[in-house]
């Protein structure tokens, strides 16, 4: 079992987070389940093995997701993928649980998998926090999802735009310029990447579908133009999707208004957010100062997924969203991390009282360090130190004997002898 | 990708946590990590996917662990395992950070997998909880430890045992009956069984190495005898497995009595907490109500698997244990969580006004749902009693002109109208 020549090392794509990095990351996730929690949402948990059937069961992001799960057979043959998302999971649970009270609205805080590409906020194995709920249609749950976001974020301290879009509008512009259904998808994962490929390769990529220059920028030009603009093509077309599409971003546009989410909120009617899975509101939310391109999360009403995961004649109307902890973390990461702990109790041969001591502290909450390795008073306030813990108690018989203990604040180098309950007074702060 | 035939189920051995029960299990991992950094523990947090080299580097628990280890190979054909503990990972942690202040204490709770038997209080993938420190050897800081599984239980309301023992005491038990080195490992296995199998069972396992009944009895009745008669042998032998053994436990026992633990501990000769691993104290609990006869976790003293691992001619002394959340919550699974939620608003025509209102609770931590869905008052209000949602307020266009708003107490059927800030007054309660 021995292999000298085997180095030790994480495996690509995977990351340890030691302490000052992991406080900061569970301060992300805190602040995010406080929110989720505030509107409502319930904490659910679904395993991270899955039937491998189940991970591509009536699906509709599309089979390219699949060649990226993380697959392996157990002691008893079965296939197996780990998840590489939440919503899979949350669709499952609602099929295995028919009695469940509607609408159901829960969030999941947990790690998904991806065999895929590795760069800044993108890992193998990282967390994703999503919220959704099932059994509410309208456009007054959508507002309300983006208003979460904007409370989440300001009180993460990062400011954020939420770029939005329907895409009910986006297939009714299609369908407007005359695309087939059939090639829907196509041009509108190439709109998706306006932004990111340059007019070249765009206009490379539009003569597979037969357009010209003139007809690409005639194209573009329809992507460019205002929500008032759309309301008037949209009354003089016919088009179901259109009319439907800019009724709702209306709708969308007008409580952005009343809500004053104005300044966070921008319409973009590029804004495809991936595949097939959407049915209406769609959004993204990207950082302000772009310390990051890719975006910190997004979401949308998605009321297929689960009717057809049901298959029961109901219609399971759904709108949800992901925040994507990795890219959160990667613009806080330079945060620093307060001490961990806030008092260390050095025992001169007195460790079993010093037990006591911090048994008494740690009652009241105070996180307290005995020092049990024997070494040198010195060494220990070195350690003191280089942990940034403020107080230090030295505690010798002379203290057990007077019941008065010395607390050295390691700040301000004062030093002040003080019985329990006023020692306890001073660190409970 | 349709697959008619598909059951949609869960994974054998795996679970979904519905909110009900998921609040339990974020109750007893909250409580464990407020206990954790009440002792001064940090947070870590490791990937679950791992080199399959590093699952089985030098790890002395033997290979038989491996056998349940799931195993998978990624598109880079990287030979991949799931992790199975959280000790590997912490062992490669200082591994691979050289500059970590010591001692270095750290706790991870996370899952780990495992492709083993499936029961009560054991899963395929599970959640450990774990608490290790490295860097500081002697009793003190197991004592320590002891004290923080008391006091963690003692707020998760279980009564437990802490038996206890010690592996040098074990080892020189076997040395004074005259085992060889090379029989050790299997021997005490098997004492480690005596409470699981039958007298019968036991006298043919002990034919194997050789030892009568009478052989056997007293071998028994040398692991039933009590701490003082260990004392006795020990001074009359030269062994000093044995010796050091006895002290050590002796050390141990007066720490207990002196810090008023010996209603918790029971010194049990008999226990060996697994194979190699340990070097001296060793110890496991148990709830004393018997509601699961597994453990509920444990640990103890393993100065050589760090040392091995880190393999630089420096010593690495460890202490740590491992708390199972899955037998904990199996034990306290029966709870009831609250309502989730503080307060339902029912808008009539006016939700944007509501969703503002809801903002200003919501501001104030007050958790908070609006009825968006546009079903009847009369169904909203059969939610809130299904979901035990303790207020309801009723939001008309009366309300928002008056700026008085009518709260509805579900559990007492009282109604007052009162002003937003009053209604958060209420609610904060």
């Amino acid at each position: 079992m021995e292999n000298k020549k085997f180095e030790i090392r994480n495996l690509k794509g995977t990351f340890d987070f030691l302490p000052e990095k992991q406080y900061v990351r569970n301060q992300i996730i805190d602040t995010l389940k406080k929110n989720f929690e505030e509107y409502g949402y319930l904490p659910l948990e679904t395993p991270i093995l899955n039937e491998f059937d189940l991970l591509k069961y009536k699906y509709s992001e599309g089979a390219e997701i699949l060649h990226e799960v993380y697959r392996l057979t157990d002691q008893g043959k079965r296939d197996i993928g780990l998840r590489y998302d939440l919503t899979v999971p949350f669709c499952k649970v609602i099929a295995l649980n028919k009695d469940l009270t509607m609408p159901f609205r829960r969030y999941e805080i947990g790690r998904v998998f991806r065999d895929g590409p590795v760069k800044a906020g993108r890992t193998r194995e990282f967390y994703q926090c999503d919220v959704d709920v099932v059994g509410v249609d309208g456009r007054f749950i959508e507002i309300e999802q983006m208003q979460m976001v904007a409370k989440s974020f300001k009180e993460l301290g990062i400011d954020i735009v939420i770029k939005w879009n329907n895409r009910k509008l986006m297939t009714g512009i299609l369908e407007y310029f005359g695309f087939k259904v059939e090639q829907f998808d196509a041009v509108i994962s190439l709109i998706d990447r306006l932004e990111k490929i340059s007019r070249k390769e765009l206009l490379d990529e539009f003569v597979k579908f037969g357009l010209n220059e003139e007809k690409v920028n005639n194209l573009l030009d329809l992507f460019a133009i205002s929500l008032k603009d759309y309301k008037a093509l949209a009354e003089a077309s016919v088009i179901a999707n259109l009319k439907e599409g800019v009724s709702e971003c209306l709708e969308i546009e007008s409580y952005i208004q009343k809500l004053n989410l104005q300044n966070v909120c921008e319409f973009s009617p590029t804004l495809a957010r991936g595949l097939g899975i959407y049915t209406g509101t769609v959004f993204e939310f990207f950082d302000k100062e772009k310390r990051i391109t890719s975006s910190l999360g997004g979401g949308g009403r998605y009321n297929k997924i689960i009717t057809n995961f049901m298959d029961n004649g109901q219609e399971y109307p759904a709108c949800g969203l992901s925040f994507g902890l990795e890219p959160i973390y990667y613009i806080l990461s330079q945060k620093v991390a307060p001490s961990f702990v806030d008092v260390l109790i050095i025992p001169m041969g007195t460790e079993i009282d010093s037990l006591k001591i911090a048994e008494s502290l740690r009652n009241a909450g105070v996180k307290t360090v005995v020092e049990l390795s024997g070494r040198k008073v010195k060494k220990a306030f070195d350690y003191a130190n280089k942990q940034k813990i403020k107080y230090v108690m030295v505690v010798g018989e002379n203290e057990i004997n007077s019941a008065l203990y010395s607390l050295k604040n390691m700040e301000t180098g004062e030093q002040v002898s003080l019985p329990l309950e006023k020692v306890l007074e001073v660190l409970s702060k």
